[in-house]
């Protein structure tokens, strides 16, 4: 297959609160009151989580299928540590993002314990946000003044 | 401020719909009918861009803030390319997530392009999602059978 382009775009409503949109989709992200927001939302790095843990699904099924596995469901639980320092311009040498990602998945199947280590090493491998989190991906950023509606 | 964790949590309906909880919020991740989804909500990747402009919005405020620039509004745009053969298990050298991301952020202000490179240089290296991304995060693993309600 060749490649695929997904995008998302969206605007402000609050210094904190940012409506998205991803095809017919709206996604509301904010910050609970004591960061800042007016807490309408999950917050971006929950959000990380969840994209995650949606990726990992989607593998894990497709892998199981492949692998003889039955699968009936799959529970996944995610944490992750940040010192949110940077973030306010405080000094510090941590780093911003997340510091380490816990990952649980919970299986519901009858496969062995091997069989389901061979299994998590394959949905990993083949995971793309997996990927994008253990691996560098490259950026590229532009900034485009907008003059707003009040100006045309 | 020391390290604040944060959690999400979830179980799948279908075997690409999962159901995310982030506190009191429900996050509905999907994939779209072509990629073997029920298309009820964004897909994963769709919801890492998300999550990216979230937090670039939030640090964008902040940093502005800081730089006595007056941003009314600010609108953001992402794409990002992937090559699905490797999630599907087909023989490829690509990697299974993005491979660049494309970012463009519209703020709504009267800065100069000088002041405009400062506070997005700034924004990028102290927002968490873009230091996920461009930096490698540990993540560690846990596979735990889920025996099912039906075994107890």
């Amino acid at each position: 297959m060749s490649k695929v382009t997904f995008s998302v775009s969206g605007k402000n409503e609050s210094p904190a609160k940012f409506v998205a949109k991803a095809r017919n989709f709206k996604i509301v992200i904010d910050e609970p009151l004591n960061l800042g927001g007016t807490d309408e939302g999950p917050n971006p790095v929950e959000y990380l989580l969840a994209s995650y843990a949606g990726c990992l699904n989607v593998l894990g099924h497709i892998v199981a299928k492949e692998q003889g596995i039955d699968l009936l469901s799959l529970e996944i639980e995610l944490e992750g540590d940040l010192d949110p320092d940077k973030i306010f311009g405080k000094p510090t040498d941590a780093r911003p993002g997340y510091q380490e990602i816990r990952l649980k998945l919970k299986p519901e199947c009858t496969a062995s314990e091997e069989a389901l280590d061979q299994w998590v090493k394959e949905v990993e491998s083949r995971c793309p946000v997996n990927d994008n989190l253990l691996n560098s991906t490259p950026i590229s950023v532009r900034v485009e003044k907008n003059i707003g509606i009040s100006s045309n």
